[in-house]
């Protein structure tokens, strides 16, 4: 359904075509000082229109918070926000009354809810994300001021041109270690942070736009300074509540945790993460991180790290052959300018979607920590 | 926490040095023809000690039905269930008291609950999936009645040895609509239909046995017969809500759905799934599948398919550098024999989330398509 | 939180000082015609200022739906709904900075949230009603289109000013069988049917108003073919989530449910309603209803009957002795005139309740007879 | 559902005909000491058999914690429990076979799940009530251990014979502020702590005992101690959530809180309650408490009490005409000796669903002011 969280709960509305998109989010604790300043940054960031690269409509997004705060500060009750929709354009749209589009959601849809609606497929349409941004950005702050928690998210491939990745590697960890959000937009469109690869991400965009194509990618994300003992389990470990939220982002088809597939292949022992003493944490760490930040479902005090991998956008211009409602052999082409990589701008949705996974975790762990410190008197 | 689902729930307890692990299945349908004996089989299948390749530890893991069956047919009431833990064998983990086991939760555990268990990571333990399969199977018994659901899981990696599961294959396509859950038994223990690579897997696994090593794999999946319509938009699209289930198994790192990763490297003219109308069954289906059967997180009728990556199991018998929870450097090594590689193990585990996934979708649907049948009048 | 329901639900948001109060409705059936026309009724029902004897302040509170309809159908995707505030008037409340108002929400609030508002109790204001009563409308619809349920509320006692609701009375039970919600309107501002005791009423009103002071009142419910069957044991019984529902409205103080405290006095042989086999309806019915339409908590196809408590407004304009939040002693009056009865006023609240309750338990019974027709077969 | 609280979450199975009746407690902190005998007492008190006034059937109910627990303190994960079914005499309810019992829930359980069972009603039987004190128990001594938090429910009258429960009344307050478990058990099988009615109640029980026949009563219980700010609007108010758990109680009829339906009656000038500054506590009271202890859904840290009402038991040895399934007339009698008046055993039961309301919102509460605590820094 189209809620997320169970103590810090988003509830989202909207699709494409209606009067607004918004969501209510309840449980943000009380005192926090928050205005629109706070959420527009990211909702900017993952406007299309902004880069060269990406289409160019122009929807300008900007959030109004209804309720939940006075005077800049949150009261702790529900905040309304929305952003209204500006720029519909339905027309162009028209064809898809005849054929479902083929990997977009108009089928599965009109089967599942019996209706045709001017987005074809409703709630599947990226706009629905804006809730989620929205809701992300408060998240943040609430973690950032708990325990200076830190997100970032990047592209680490765009089709065939990947960096690398690999958890064994040193540059990799490091990069996950020091990566800031700013480093990740100061490199241009692509988000990428490897500068050996970016050009060639680029070239990449534009050869699958200039051929009316589309391309995916993965972004990968890190989460430093999460607190130690966050997760449920057992079906609510850290890493599934991660998986939950990030696939259920449009046009996601895969999730990788720590090591990773990469983790299928190596050998307990050297997949093992040794533990050490930190004299200068006075606490332990561990030497290498295959684990992810995690362990048993409950973090370890360890960078968290996971990729979402992002299909190529369903949205091409190209004629594509098809088949109508009624069974009739058909061709279909979007007409308009297309985003050809969807990838770069789901770098603020997936730091959104972590953001608001940690801190309904967060919250939960200190209650459960209160009540371990008041029965064990 | 301990529950999933929300019209078919399932509630679990259970850690490995206690009397009895179990869970508590609520919302199962009332009439369903149920006894242990439909449940014993996948419970079975999961069991330790049945195959040479794999622990020797002999667990009986006999279920016994609580409450919410009468003569053999279900009530509509909670389904107790329960599996008494027979050996414990506490002794052997007794160097945890000093040193927590890499990779492991015994750290994670303690960190977050403030109280060491003889288990070590209490609900990390294997042996609380067990209420998860006894509920699995009450949940596949209802969808084989409802649908004819075959769900079917299998091991498509063991280490660095894979069978081809390209979705562009047309063989692993077909593999995809015949496998049977006979087959993926009756080839031995490691449970993989490709008869090419299964000898190296068995070598595979030999070696890291040989080597007091573990070595990790993937669990692929495919569920047929699926009504098209089953998902909730926008947070438990069916991909999401299956990432969830998969990702809470113990040592997951990865979740593939329809194209996965390699869907991140196929341009949309590729990957989009044509519609065709087909005569046969009188509705649109689609020629390629790279969707995996959802589109917008919404059934549409074709293969669900998805691949799961387990890691090499962090418990190995031979020695590696730790510390100790007050710092001290060390060495540490699990006594008794270790499964080298429990991922065909995970196999029934597998299909068991997934069934339960599915069934709560399918109700959650029903009541929508209810809905909408009466409002339309 | 501010969730309700389970498969229809309800999320609000607003408090009576900012920019606008609201909701989500969340798994409302796709295919519903459903425009602003048809939630406006009950939202102009619950507001102050049409009444006589009620305050003077006239809010418009338009409804604006913002998603999951087009061209007046409902999508099945979720319905975001506002109401602008536009009567802040804040400055009248501003003896509140020094003095929690006595039996208002001012000191609770600040010591759960640690933070001021303007409105003093956020969201224990009436004017949080509003995102209830605009999905108790949607809700309301559905189960009119599914069963021709019918919902009537009305007031039942004004203070000391009592109709005879005792559920022995023939009368009364032909009251419960018959009034409808035009005739509630019909007979003037109290909202009671019964004439025998409306003019006194009136008094009672104007009693308390001439003398600066409030009094409370009951509301009581009927809800009329409701299908048998809804309610799930044993915590959600249908009885127990009306009782949440109506308990969590502002200034409630008691729930009866059927023979309600009464039913204590009645001994076994005279509460027991007997059965017969209505040859007209060719089904089971019950010769008296003193169980209130609920057996087990599962409907018995009985009209539903339920009384709801409202204690007197808290906001009163003659002056009350109080203590600064620091302690100081002080007198405190409320400037202004305030509504000396909210009772009347709750009277569409409550049956939006209802609707919300009733609709959620609808569509989770047809997804068990679903499971049950197919698991039988 | 059979599910109940949030954090603190307790799931339950089991009705009279099976093998065992129990339940999973999730989220119960760690570190807490408790061992059966921590949970037996309240489950000796809700057994039918131990008083001379109810029936004599001999449940020993020795309940069975079978995880969650290592050397007598709980782990932080799930805790099973289980008592055996030992004395089912199905035999007697033979008749069931042909005729719904009036007012039990044998014709509703067959309209919602289409299965007849042995015990007729299912989960409506006061057997399912283990499970929730058992949890109950565990409740409790989390709050105890929290703040001290007491919880004494007492029966408050027998039919017609009503102890003074008056909120206006100084020794109805004064017996709320003192009253102990020790002393309602003392007094004997009515569990009155008003000496002036408790004969009559004996009598009264008797009197409907020799009738064959059955009598209702209430069942009153206050919370002392409670800290100040639990209670989450707007849904789930403290009253909201208590009303449901009390009314999902099998049985029940009706819910007051504070002054109930009393409050109806008083003006707002009368029903305010003043606070003023205690020294002695540093912090603000009400001089009266006719709010119950809550304001605006929020916990004031006044005592909390409310009032349950229970019907007459529906099982009564006289006969009684009624219908068979298939709507021939006929008269129905319970065989063997039942129970007069289930009053005085909710009395546990009601202390139980107080708890598990509590703890869940005392430990949601924690999480809030954490929450709040580090984003106002």
């Amino acid at each position: 359904m189209s809620s997320f969280g169970n103590i810090f709960r988003v509830t989202t509305y909207g699709e494409s075509h209606c009067k607004s998109v918004g969501c209510i989010v309840d449980g943000c604790p009380p005192g926090l000082d928050l205005t629109e300043a706070d959420i527009q940054p990211q909702l900017s960031r993952r406007r299309p229109g902004q880069l060269a690269l990406s289409t160019p409509r122009n929807e300008k997004d900007r959030v109004q918070i209804q309720s939940g705060t006075e005077n800049g500060h949150t009261l702790g009750s529900p905040i309304g926000m929305l952003v209204l929709n500006e720029d519909h354009r339905p027309k162009d749209y028209s064809e898809t009354d005849l054929y479902p589009r083929p990997s977009h959601a108009d089928y599965t849809y009109i089967q599942k809810y019996g209706v045709k609606s001017a987005s074809g497929g409703g709630r599947s349409s990226a706009r629905e994300t804006i809730g989620r941004v929205a809701a992300g950005a408060i998240a943040e702050k609430v973690l950032q001021k708990a325990n200076n928690v830190e997100i970032v998210a990047f592209v680490s491939s765009i089709g065939g041109v990947l960096m690398n990745r690999d958890p064994r590697d040193a540059k990799f960890q490091e990069l996950l270690n020091t990566i800031t959000r700013e480093q990740v937009d100061d490199v241009g469109p692509v988000r990428c942070p490897d500068a050996s690869v970016r050009e060639q991400m680029v070239k990449e965009i534009e050869k699958y736009r200039d051929a009316k194509d589309s391309i995916g990618g993965v972004v990968t994300c890190v989460i430093r300074n999460c607190p130690v003992g966050l997760g449920e389990p057992c079906f609510d470990k850290l890493e599934a509540t991660l998986a939950h939220a990030m696939m259920s982002l449009p046009a996601t088809k895969g999730f990788e945790f720590g090591s990773g597939f990469l983790g299928t292949l190596m050998p307990g022992s050297a997949h093992n993460d040794a533990f050490y003493f930190s004299e200068a944490e006075n606490r332990l760490r561990t030497k290498t991180n295959f684990s992810g930040g995690v362990q048993g479902g409950i973090t370890n005090g360890e960078n968290i790290y996971f990729s979402v991998a992002f299909k190529s956008a369903a949205t091409i211009s190209q004629e594509q052959p098809t088949a109508s409602y009624d069974g009739k052999h058909g061709v279909l082409a979007a007409k308009g300018r297309h985003d050809p990589s969807v990838t770069p701008r789901a770098v603020p949705i997936v730091e959104a979607m972590a953001a608001l996974v940690l801190v309904d975790q967060l919250l939960m762990q200190k209650a459960r920590e209160y009540g371990a410190s008041v029965v064990s008197k």
